[in-house]
């Protein structure tokens, strides 16, 4: 059992905790936000109705996650430390920079980062060998991946004893041999993501298509097949033939006026009402429902 | 019911004469090679097996799928024609150029291309207004999606003809706007591949880790929610800020030495024993019911 502290309890850090908490641990989340930390029981209280958690589980999960209302309160007698909070640089410097004032140089500090570079958010750290990659996926408590990846400053010991703890926890942990922006999943996401919003400016087809041309073909194979052991299914010659026929046709875009368009409208998705799509007030928590339905009807094996 | 021919017995040529006759449509199927239509029969009853057809079923399946021995005997009755050969453009023009001397100028013409330009393959066509690109995902008997693409002289009725019929099968049918290289599916997933190769090239990961990743965290979602509702999901602000971020370090590619390395040392996957993976013999066979199973998995609704 390892005593975790939590910086940032929005969606990621409420998420990871429940995460952590189920499988033994104990955790104290603290956010800056007080509104944010009040609500912390109540959206645990929904992810562990979401897990079909019956009412008697729920409670020692429960139990074992606390709300700090300071740094000072989260940091006593903890392990490790995980910090979730909002994808920007000098946020998560500040952030470690005053977590570090506050524990041992030799407690583990877990940086749920994928998009920042992590060697850059280290940067600043006093003692940047104890800081790993370690970013989950959301929601943290269905989704089985955890990519683990060390910083340039990083301590391989620390990498080892982060994925030794989740694989202890039953989690599909993924070690990088390095640091890279976007890590594995998220690097593969918006390469496709990119190839797709270039469709839609190349008016060739609507959003919905692409959505329903995933769900018919490609998201019925990528549970059980990953493209490397396809690309050796279907041959790697052929799968270099195509490559080479389409790559040249394929984006290597770095602005996104199919985004700006719809932003620049104040359309930003589901918060807003419409983005790509149109967001009816019930279809975000069908959304949800949906996504979580699939994520399990998945994870049967083979 | 509509009579096909089929140009074209391999791989995709057979899957679709059965998807199309299981849906209770005639199909005679021509191949040059007299080898690929000796074994036509051999290969549509191990397909019915696989779609666990009972006996009862499987026989007027069958027997609703003809092997032409020449294209003319091929095109007696029919009401369209697609054709299945090698995504090579010289190869899919002779054939078609052959297929145009001994049919209708009205008669529909399918091409199941979608890595070729459909309007590239129709230039040399007497009537390439009845040129439709109707791309099927492999096992067709078993993936859902068909992509249907107009060339840049194919008449709209003909492509509305395709889509009509498709979908009137029960298929999952998407309308391209136009035709471009690798339709939507193609662009799509290569555009991931290529992502891929690059992590290897990086030496950030494995193959393997590449494929535990996809299938623990994007295989798992993109079966229930596709990428263009997940980005309105997270929010466009969200998703532009992740994308301006991560798309300088994506790859943009047009030359692969991660496929080159071992295809130099005659590594071709699955057909020579070894290639990204290894593949010992029992591996295909174990992959392809594993993937069958997988879509089967997801093809429940929602």
């Amino acid at each position: 059992m390892t005593r975790f502290g939590i910086i940032g309890g929005g969606l990621m850090g409420h998420g990871i905790a429940v995460a952590l908490a189920q499988a033994g641990h104990h955790v104290a989340v603290f956010d800056a936000d007080p509104a944010t930390l009040a609500s912390l029981d109540e959206r645990i209280a929904r992810a562990l109705e979401r897990c079909a958690m019956p009412p008697a589980g729920a409670g020692p999960v429960t139990a074992r996650i606390t709300a700090a209302k300071t740094l000072s309160d989260m940091v006593v007698g903890v392990d490790a430390v995980l910090e979730a909070v909002p994808e920007r640089l000098d946020v998560k410097q500040q952030v470690l920079d005053a977590l570090e004032a506050k524990i041992p140089a030799v407690t583990p500090v877990w940086s749920n980062t994928s998009v920042l570079s992590l060697t850059e958010v280290g940067k600043g750290m006093r003692h940047p060998q104890r800081l790993v990659g370690v970013h989950w996926w959301n929601p943290p408590y269905v989704m089985p991946l955890v990519e683990v990846a060390p910083g340039a400053e990083t301590d391989r010991r620390f990498v080892q004893e982060a994925c030794d703890l989740l694989t202890g926890m039953g989690r599909t942990t993924v070690r990088l041999h390095r640091d890279v922006p976007g890590f594995i999943g998220n690097r593969l996401q918006f390469a496709l993501v990119r190839e797709a919003l270039h469709l839609l400016e190349q008016d060739v087809c609507d959003p919905v298509t692409i959505d329903t041309v995933m769900r018919a073909s490609l998201g019925l194979r990528w549970s059980s097949v990953g493209p490397m052991e396809n690309a050796d299914f279907i041959g790697l010659d052929l799968t270099r033939d195509i490559l080479v026929s389409l790559a040249p046709h394929l984006s290597a875009a770095v602005t996104f006026p199919a985004l700006d368009k719809p932003l620049d409208a104040g359309h930003r998705g589901r918060a807003s009402g419409s983005g790509l799509l149109t967001w009816p007030p019930e279809r975000g928590e069908e959304v949800a429902e949906r996504l979580e339905n699939g994520i399990r009807r998945n994870l049967v094996e083979p």
